[in-house]
């Protein structure tokens, strides 16, 4: 795993260009900041191509629309050609041909480092290719310990034809590239309660990609552990009479106060293929 | 009144397609997920239109712009065809000439089932028809003991003429089809002082409404008197030097956490009509 | 300064439009409601350049595109014809060349009563121009107590080239007028690690300017130390476990709560020239 991805984090301070929802963007701001990361979140086709210097580029469908989706183009090719990883979070790609679309021409078009997703999300992803390595795409739903080995298989294959490290959140987390796959078993299950909880997580594993770049499929596994232990922290600070309001606050004030020896403490992180 | 609403609400778990302003809408999604619905924010023409399942749509004008309101459009007609119900909430309705265009357009094209505002926004739908059934719409002005049945009456009378169940918030409630109103009494003075309460209350119209299509006048009623009694709540946690960006955070705590026993003791609800 | 400025202002609760960033909006929307002013965040071109009555229009670039320039333009023309003062907090002006264009085209074509930034940004505006008056704009960077008379001379001599008030938040803030410059010493350093306390602050001085219109530097300076103050009372609240999350939530609180006694003892506002 990363060395101090917590101090490294911080002492860079990577820019992270997030083109991404109206309804969580300021939730995935916050949450960039807590980390220790510098959040942009343009999307005018204006200037989506130009912001400069190093970090990662996290494009999020969950609110596209033409004009987003054209700022997401430049910005993926001027990021591209800088040698900057890209990240997909493909919010609700099942529900409509439209967000099918972008998803797969998007990553046709543009050097995806990693795709992330929940695991509809990243079942339907597998479905749209058809067969996933002779694995089922179902394999992706609600892991439990009984079928952790069969959606790392899953993981992998999908990994290995997308070409990215793939990776979806649920009561098991599954992250992947082609030869190695990871369970996180880190979180709560308030988390999916509020918006915003998957986009955070990307935010997340843009600004950790951006500080590692060479290390894509570890940088992922990381931020999935800090997300979850973030949740676990929040869920023990709630007080009586406190929900879903106050647990959102509570994961942000989390992820500020978090440092390494406090993740390497608390992430339950397998290696399973 | 309804039977068990939190608990019906929560194990249909209806999908709640809102096309709302970008200012609140953070806030409308929490608020849908504390009380049980699944929210979905998609407004690009794009898609609008394309969301299958059953539920509710909610459409919010408080930053509405040219794509949007096509995107009303198209999401209005398909779910008229499929029979699900639509909410209207016509923020500053009479603030420009481009938002009393649009609501006017909206209540004639499509088959709103409720619309839901403040008093002002209420009353501006109302002159903007002429007078509504002898009553004077300076009726929804702040409702008090002494003016709760004329308040009333206007809404019966403005429910008629629109052909859809009429709510408006307050210090007083109302709530009325065309035979029947009711008074709620609910909420707290500091809910007016936070962005979004009453966007946030549209989204649990919306939700109720979703889970109870057959009984939108009784749906309406619940959802006020659970939004002003979550206000209740949420003050009543209020700490020392705490205010309004605490209190909005509180108020989605006491959504997630409100449950049909608690509604039943807290909700003052009264037929006037 | 102000005679009981946050009196003034809640008992008017001027309005003020924001045509501002999707990022930030419901922080802006709070904190206006905070302070006591009434906003209103429309941004369509249909209606931008419509609404009526007193008040202050405040611009923010923070993710601006073609459509929110053209409404800049329509309710900045319609505000200066009234009269009415226009503030314009310049977002990552120095970042991309059409945020540069939109600023420098903004403060030719409207008449700006004042422009707040943080330092880089208002370096940049200065940079655009040449040297500003012999004083290199680099003594907007990091203020300290060695270098506040060079920075208040670098501000007068902008804002007398602009034609406006300018300010700068930083460790120690900077705003003046041509001919009178001061620094604000209010504030801790968890501020700028939550997204939008630049464009809340920003909000604050729109709602201060639009109750004193005729005092746009004395209005800039209190809502400076108003909100300088709000971050002190926010830090002194925090409890353990508690970070950003909760610390943006209790910045809203101390707004929401703040009054001119509070304000009057706690503001450490120096006249630097």
């Amino acid at each position: 795993m990363l060395q101090h991805p917590m101090e490294r984090l911080r002492r860079q301070a990577p820019l992270v260009h997030c083109i991404t929802n109206y309804v969580t963007v300021n939730d995935v701001a916050n949450m960039l900041l807590a980390c220790g990361a510098s959040p942009v979140m343009a999307d005018a086709p204006e200037e989506a191509g130009t912001f400069s210097g190093s970090g990662c580029l996290y494009l999020n469908l969950g609110t596209l629309n033409r004009r987003t989706v054209d700022a997401m183009y430049l910005a993926g090719r001027a990021n591209a050609e800088r040698g900057r990883p890209i990240l997909l979070d493909p919010v609700g790609v099942g529900a409509t041909d439209f967000r099918m679309q972008t998803a797969r021409a998007l990553l046709r078009d543009l050097p995806i480092a990693a795709v992330r997703g929940n695991a509809s999300e990243i079942r339907a992803l597998a479905d749209m290719g058809g067969q996933v390595g002779g694995v089922d795409a179902s394999a992706a739903d609600a892991v439990t310990d009984e079928t952790v080995g069969r959606a790392a298989a899953f993981a992998c294959a999908l990994s290995a034809r997308l070409g990215t490290v793939v990776s979806f959140s649920g009561p098991i987390d599954i992250i992947a590239d082609r030869g190695a796959a990871y369970a996180v078993r880190n979180g709560v299950a308030r988390m999916p309660r509020i918006t915003g909880s998957g986009c955070m997580l990307s935010g997340v594993v843009a600004a950790l990609i951006a500080a590692h770049p060479e290390q894509v499929l570890e940088a992922t596994v990381t931020a999935y552990a800090a997300m979850g232990l973030c949740g676990e922290i929040a869920e023990a600070a709630l007080r009586e009479g406190e929900g879903t309001g106050s647990f959102r606050a509570r994961m942000i004030d989390a992820m500020s106060l978090l440092d390494d020896a406090q993740l390497e403490r608390g992430r339950r992180v397998q290696r399973v293929i």
